[in-house]
């Protein structure tokens, strides 16, 4: 059996880069930090996420650079070493046809497993790195045709050992999951927040939750994401062309004067593809159950709530603040499991909180 | 100055209508309930939002019918009675639209004015009635040429009776704000949604937040989105064009080796638009500071957490719990004022909690 034992060298110390060394470092394993940017290394290196100079050859290597550079230092690697080679690019057909492109026979990959720690921040940097940044988190590994099963292994020991929940896809699949769950709702969000730059600001006003949901993730990087949706642009552009197909037969819909059969079909697809999405600990969001309750927005209030809501016995297992614009009242909404529902809002009525279901 | 007084006659007791009811009760207004299906008046009845019998002549008519009914019913009020009539449908065009074609002259819609409570469930029917259901929500009035300035007057006290903020827009500029911050943005929910549709379960295991956000929405009720959509054809027809557009550039942009100006460019437009979208209170979201915590997923853990949080000081002005399938920690994101970051951070750190900024 494949055992990580170090060391690790991981080439780019961003987010993910300083991440999985903080994680590496808790166990003990000796990890190598390299970096283009002397800085970022000498950044990650003071917070923990290890060394800038390492003797020993690395067993592992971990590529954690930007997306358009993978596949270059991806094959450097594997020439100036005999570890395993892994990466951590959020789209894998890319890295791996750039790398084959660099090396005279797909044996000389044999080394390398693609992989995906599907993990991330509104921030950057290795002063944003954290032990935990994976715990929990989903980590695919996709390996390609002449990957060893020794190096599949090895890089899965990473994943665990950095306490993510392994998946294993072949590069193809990767990228159209990836595509269809990551890449295609970041273009929707960005498309939509697009039509609000010339709104009239009284427009805006009359702006609710939805809204606010659906535009938040467009709010990223546009940099950082426009290396990730042209890298996937196959994958991505079949879904594009659906999602085009459909806006042209909507058009036509609502160009007429009474056909709303094609509305129809849009909004009933949306909720059978909106069903499907995992929620909470991968069950469907459906198992639970919303309760409704007001709030005075004031310090101590929510403090009291849970406290409340705790001693009804009840695991909230997802909350949202609803805040319109000018509400001097919140509104949060608890979500719990079924049975808990009746016993929550007992005691909260009891409490004196305005509840409702 | 003209009072609200009463009676108020409501026509239609689904969600809005009830609510409205409960709310004009707790000021002891009479209120009269009307609807097609007497199975729904006797059960808003019941719950306190009026009577179905009520002698005296109404003051103010407001009509809570499905959108598509919504223009025949203000005409036969106006016919019917010698009150002010409003309505409650979230598309202004089509029910003026539909009542001028009933009428002999424009005059006899003076004592008409639309109006657009903003507030909404994802129950519906007259049992998800609250009377606090538009407390502090957005109340849009919609006066049209002919509207008597004492209609619109009594309009608002009934939008401030209910504890809503009112905002006076053109029948043309409100149903543009609501195609934009609304429809579109429901549409696009639906459209991401439906990729999933047919995606393969392991697929959908890789979903992170980001979809889950972006696809919510989609979920809402086909039949009523349909009735919506269709009735705002013409604000929504000119946007959705745009994003084909959109679209069209993108896909061209993506079948190209090395074109990634376009994709930058949807998706900086996407960052200018999204960051306009009013947050809690009409402040704009990046005037707050996001402080991540690691918690254990289970009973009290919240409590624990909003107590201490509520000791340093801070108000929790937002919160998200991230929830990614399979993790056995929870993170809650808390959104704070950047003056109470400084002491959160320290005092929830003190007390043993994982804290990331």
């Amino acid at each position: 059996m494949t055992e990580l034992r170090g060391p690790v060298r991981i080439v780019g110390t961003g987010l993910i880069g300083t991440s999985i060394g903080l994680a590496l470092g808790r166990l003990g394993v000796v990890v190598e930090l390299v970096d283009a940017d002397p800085d970022n290394a000498l950044m990650a290196e003071r917070i923990g996420a290890g060394s800038r100079l390492v003797q020993i050859e690395p067993q592992l290597v971990v590529v954690a650079v930007p997306p358009d550079h993978v596949g270059e230092v991806i094959v450097e690697q594997l020439q100036q070493t005999d570890a395993i080679v892994t990466d951590a690019a959020s789209v894998k057909s890319k890295p791996l046809h750039d790398a084959r492109a660099l090396v005279a026979s797909p044996e000389e990959l044999s080394r390398y497993v693609g992989s995906h720690p599907m993990a991330g921040s509104e921030r950057s940097g290795p002063l944003a790195g954290r032990a935990d940044l994976f715990e929990g988190a989903t980590w695919a590994i996709t390996p390609h045709e002449t990957s060893e099963p020794a190096a599949v292994e090895l890089v899965r020991r990473l994943a665990e050992a950095a306490g993510a929940r392994t998946v294993e896809l072949s590069v193809a699949d990767h990228d159209l999951a990836v595509a269809r769950v990551s890449h295609l709702p970041q273009l929707m969000s960005s498309l939509a927040a697009g039509t609000l730059v010339d709104a009239p600001a009284a427009h805006l006003e009359l702006s609710g939750q939805g809204v606010r949901d659906v535009t938040r993730i467009a709010a990223g990087d546009p940099g950082l994401w426009t290396q990730i949706v042209s890298a996937n642009s196959p994958a991505l552009s079949g879904l594009l062309e659906g999602i085009r197909d459909e806006l042209d037969r909507l058009l036509i819909a609502l160009g007429k004067e009474e056909a709303t059969d094609e509305v129809t079909a849009v909004l009933n697809r949306g909720v059978s593809g909106a069903i499907r999405v995992p929620g909470k600990h991968g069950t469907p969001h459906i198992d639970l159950v919303p309760v409704l309750v007001t709030i005075p927005d004031r310090p101590g209030q929510l403090a009291r709530l849970f406290a409340d809501a705790a001693e009804s016995g009840a695991n909230v297992e997802d909350l949202r603040i609803d805040h319109s614009p000018g509400r001097p009242v919140g509104e949060v909404e608890l979500s719990v499991k079924p049975a808990s529902v009746d016993q929550l809002v007992e005691v909260l009525t009891e409490r004196g909180w305005s509840v409702h279901r």
